[in-house]
């Protein structure tokens, strides 16, 4: 069934108000009607069946019919502070990330990032990123949108890690401990951060911050990947090892 | 240090000619010079450190100065078999589940696929899927380069299901039986097949051929994987489970 997501406001009591370009999606382009229904969720965990009573041009009015209580959400969570990439390489690692279960991204500024940090563009490439999470969270049937943090410098990220319970670090210069390891050792994190460095890497001087800081470099096996394919297989790792992906 | 692949028949004895485009990578992208080492794969599983001895505008020769024995391929072979997608994320699919380390893809025509297969198309297709396949090897730093199949209907795809251990089909369908309890079933399987449906997902009648030839409905979980995502975090679960990625 498709899914929508709206603010919590736009529920009260038992009916719901779908606004925006849903509204453009649910008329135009599935062609509903009165009648047929959608889950809608208010991005903060609740998912609702909902009937479709008026179609209108700017706005979808339904009423609740069922209160959904199966969560497709994972109960470890995770953040993904990923190194700026280049080019539109965040747009795939939010979409990806996003499908797989993320929580959180952060992007972050780092030493050997290409690109030039840029306040006021970055304000509009977040939108976008906010955009096509809320579109791969619809797709990917989750009750949450995840959220796209501000941008961060490395230092801000550093003095922000005692919110995890674990921070990994995937890293070239790791050869001995594995992932597998460091999650064997924490059976009962919650809230996991990971670290991805941009196409360049994580520079010396950032991994010894990182380290003195608590987190914790892992290998991802000798077959090296790309900064936008790195943090999604970390995550998808991570969620497999405390079962929740694929039982 | 950068890596390129040959053909086996441009190694003999101790020299190497490499021809082609690489020529202009490293002559011209990465600028080197006499002296300077690369690492040289034959594509075959066989990896050299050769030092460079002559650079031209056609071919680059060099002397191999060291057999490297560790080798990043995994122990555990995958075939992905991919409903052909729409558009380009074929390509997509095979640079991310190169770098993963995937051995084989077989692009699949399958019932719900958007795609009009065109034979003629579908080989100037191939090669450039191979083309994409060889470089996310260098890069990935592997010793093989992962073979495109020539394309294969399904009904040609099932009477080949003989040559794997294990063929598993991720499948919106089935709710029960999670990917980790059928690998757990499955702790020798050297050579696994991961069936992937494509946009409109798998057919109730091909899902019933391939249980009939032995192919085992997985879920990975509650959140839906678009199509050019599901094969890469099944061969990603595959590869951690076995410890071959991640320790």
């Amino acid at each position: 069934m498709q899914r929508y997501f709206v603010e919590p406001s736009a529920i009260t009591d038992s009916r719901v108000s779908i606004t925006g370009d849903d509204v453009k999606h649910i008329v135009r382009v599935m062609r509903m009607e009165a009648g047929e229904e959608v889950i809608v969720c208010d991005g903060l965990g609740h998912a609702y069946r909902v009937q479709l009573t008026d179609l209108g041009d700017t706005s979808v009015q339904g009423k609740i019919v069922e209160i959904l209580t199966q969560s497709p959400e994972s109960n470890v969570k995770i953040t993904l502070a990923q190194g700026l990439p280049k080019g539109d390489k965040m747009e795939l690692i939010v979409q990806k990330g996003t499908e797989v279960g993320i929580n959180r991204f952060i992007p972050l500024d780092m030493a050997r990032c290409v690109v030039q940090y840029d306040a006021k563009k970055e304000q509009k490439r977040r939108e976008r990123w906010q955009k096509i999470a809320k579109e791969a969270a619809e797709q990917a049937h989750r009750n949450l949108i995840p959220s796209i943090g501000e941008p961060m410098s490395f230092k801000q990220l550093m003095s922000a890690l005692d919110g995890f319970d674990l921070v990994v670090v995937p890293y070239e210069g790791e050869k001995a401990r594995g992932l597998r390891e460091v999650l064997a050792e924490h059976p009962d994190a919650k809230h996991i951060g990971v670290l991805i460095g941009p196409e360049g890497g994580i520079a010396d001087s950032e991994i010894e911050m990182a380290l003195a800081q608590g987190a914790l470099p892992v290998t991802l096996g000798p077959r090296i990947l790309r900064t936008e394919t790195a943090g999604l297989v970390a995550a998808t790792c991570i969620y497999y090892h405390y079962g929740e992906l694929g039982g």
